[in-house]
């Protein structure tokens, strides 16, 4: 493991990630990659240690994903699945979380529909004075760190295997295309990805991209940008940060090195914020055609579970040419050993 | 370990347990809880054997726990949840209990709805000469040996950290207040209070605690108390078990150095045996003015998952001068690892 | 574990197995039988590997035997369910599949209510030139094969535990009774005791082993079996191969060494397939008496879960003198270690 000046007890947000703590994250994660390419791909890293995964939201693949970095740590795991739990008895998300703590869990990986979740039991923990840290898989429209972090990993190693940091992005160009509004993977990759220097732009319909989220971003003047869209993180309008938006996918496509595109909710439709799937295809599903727009050797990501022939087409998912969707789930397990390694080691 | 001459196989009851296994149990898990303190909390004592969690009736809480506590052990686990499983192909439960037996399972952890259950796998196993042993997690309204020895473990700890043990409890008047009448957990902790000496006092509206009940306890010349109130274990007039009922809190309350609240279930106010949780909490909830009746330095236990406001006001709860509750959590994996240890080890 | 020249990358179906292959996985699960009456019944064989359970039609006897098989081979487990997982988000199974794939699964056991989805991926993952394997844990009526190898390990060890061997079987008379017809473990144990030069006997009412079965068994002359009965496995006609057919049980029963009932799908009567479940067990039910028509030693097998009273009487299913089911189910895990430990120790 690289040596590092590791402090961080939680991992909650990007928001206030320093180039050094994304790096630190981004070589531990190599180093568990080589792991992995080994015949035996366990460390004895976090023995005795307890990882609880609090899905309040269920999710077989990022469960799983933590569930696996775990026991690669060679952790012992415990997996909580709202549905079957004291939560239908009335019992509040703190004390569910107090009583993962007194049975002597070190991590806490928890998902939720309703973003601050996370924080909120961080908040409780530290008031407590325990060691437990939290990490959050997701909380309603907020925040998906792991995630931002592991489609970071994915761009880096795929720059400079060896050697993979934050400062590789620099002046890259990378769309994210879709339904921002709604997407925590989103708001945490605008983080990770205006931090590096890279020139973001974000593109969707104005119903999923609304006037209002420009302004917030944008207007330094908004006293408060909280009561216009309680559910975003603030984005800190800088001249560090490149941020453009487009309610055309064109002007994001044209000459990009990277293309994100983002999983559509298919309720999206139901509230009327679309018209139809086969309209948003025709107009924000990233195709072969489309990408002639950009750089030749780009890329597209994509978080899982796709929806084959809307946000992408069938065809060039499978390719591995341009696909990187593969690479981000496996970047997944080395990006989240090295979350809980980095978490965990601090404790002992 | 201390040593010991454990000779019990099964744990399904209180009712026959002796001085010399309490006091066994409680050290064993005194040891654990040792343990638990270290840096690697893992011991290898059964390793190579496998825990099966039976749980007929869904509780993450307790799995959660007995699953913890098995893995702390080296065990490997399995859990059964009737939900997802052959039960609702119409397989009985001694087949499905067969069936976990025949995979090699060495210890089963079973939860279930009904009176009786564990005690009938555990006969089914005995006829067939087998060495499975059967651990009651839980039976309807009869019994939850594991989460009495948890509370009896949180009050001698208390007394005395270094040497817990049954007597400490001689003299001590604890009120049980709450649901007596649907409460396993209530049933399991009169038989080890009685036990050891202490004064019981049970609390609760007529409804809760019937006169039948009293009776029940009480009359020596009942010939079958098991007709009268068929989900209730006898409970023997004994002039060593002193157990004494109220309709009021105050009474239960007055000089008490422990206070248990039960749950309440909900389904009891549809039932229409309870006129409103208001109510409910106005006469039976513990409060902090309430517990001016008590000694000074008077504890609350609840077996959790707590409604608060209900059976105990929220600041007394998340009040560490006076509340239990965290210590009952963590007290239920040492004593958990307590009892998997003396029954997997008797197997060796 | 034997010396063997096990070359099979995927265990999908048992039409093409050699007695080679037969006889590598009978005692490789002899060598871990011997493994599971140890004092510690673990070995260190698939360490670091991940075995992922994919059941997409819910089994928990089947997956638990999978789970406990693997954990017993030391490899770490993860557990995806249909219910809670991205499958309801319009995943396709080929992209779920996909996803464990690049998170480092080395064995998928896949079941699916559908006939065919094991060997979709197994090609699909041959196609993108991997080396996971792929084994069917049940597919809709195609196959069963863990099943069938674990019936005709129990029937074999029975006959010379020293040397299970296919060869014992050779002129055995072999009874099968049931829905033949909806049936994946019957399909997998007509190839493979078949292929062991038993005589095969199936017994069943017409309306669940049709005259199509028949011809589609025994014309040689029918062009596209698989147009006719879709969901079947093509069973070549073949000199070496004994299968009779019969509409009533008797006949089969005459002299059987062995009877394999069948469990009985309870939806079978809403679909007017059976008159009633009491018709049924008169006709079809294996009992006491009935047995008096096989050889004095018969053995009764069951693949479970049993609807007692139904395909067997609970006596007969009850007395070891008769009935193999529990060791059935303890076979089940040496059988699944042996297939788990063949198939990925081919890839270290």
């Amino acid at each position: 493991m690289p040596s590092t000046t590791w402090n961080r007890h939680h991992v909650l947000s990007l928001a206030d990630f320093t180039t050094a703590e994304y790096d630190t994250v981004l070589q531990t994660a190599a180093s568990f990659q080589e792991v992995l390419s080994r015949r035996t791909k366990k460390v004895p890293s976090l023995q005795g240690q307890v990882v609880a995964n609090l899905f309040f939201e269920p999710s077989t693949r990022t469960r799983s994903s933590f569930e696996l970095a775990a026991k690669r740590l060679s952790a012992d795991t415990l997996n909580f699945a709202a549905a079957s739990s004291s939560m239908t008895k009335g019992e509040t998300i703190l004390d569910t979380a107090k009583t993962y703590l007194a049975m002597g869990t070190d991590i806490m990986v928890i998902r939720h529909k309703e973003a601050g979740v996370p924080n909120a039991i961080a908040q409780e923990m530290d008031r407590l004075g325990v060691r437990v840290s939290v990490l959050n898989a997701g909380d309603g429209q907020h925040e998906h760190p792991s995630q931002a972090l592991l489609d970071l990993f994915t761009i880096c190693t795929l720059i400079d295997p060896a050697n993979p940091r934050l400062e590789l992005l620099k002046g890259k160009k990378i769309a994210i295309v879709g339904d921002i509004l709604h997407s925590r993977v989103a708001r945490s990759n605008i983080w990770s990805l205006t931090a590096s220097g890279a020139e973001v732009h974000l593109a969707a319909p104005p119903t999923l991209l609304p006037k209002l989220f420009t302004e917030y971003v944008f207007d330094e003047e908004s006293e408060s940008p909280e009561q216009k869209h309680p559910s975003s993180s603030p984005i800190p309008p800088s001249p560090h940060r490149q941020l453009s938006l487009h309610w055309e996918l064109e002007p994001a496509l044209q000459d990009a090195d990277f293309v994100m595109t983002l999983r559509l909710q298919k309720e999206r439709m139901t509230a009327h914020l679309l018209p139809s799937l086969r309209e948003y295809h025709q107009m924000f599903g990233i195709t072969r055609p489309k990408l002639q727009l950009c750089k030749p050797h780009v890329k597209v990501l994509h978080p899982g579970p796709v929806n084959r022939g809307v946000e992408i087409s069938s065809d060039l998912m499978d390719d591995p040419e341009f696909s990187l969707i593969q690479s981000q789930v496996t970047s997944g397990i080395a990006i989240r050993m090295a979350l809980l390694y980095l978490l965990g080691s601090s404790k002992i």
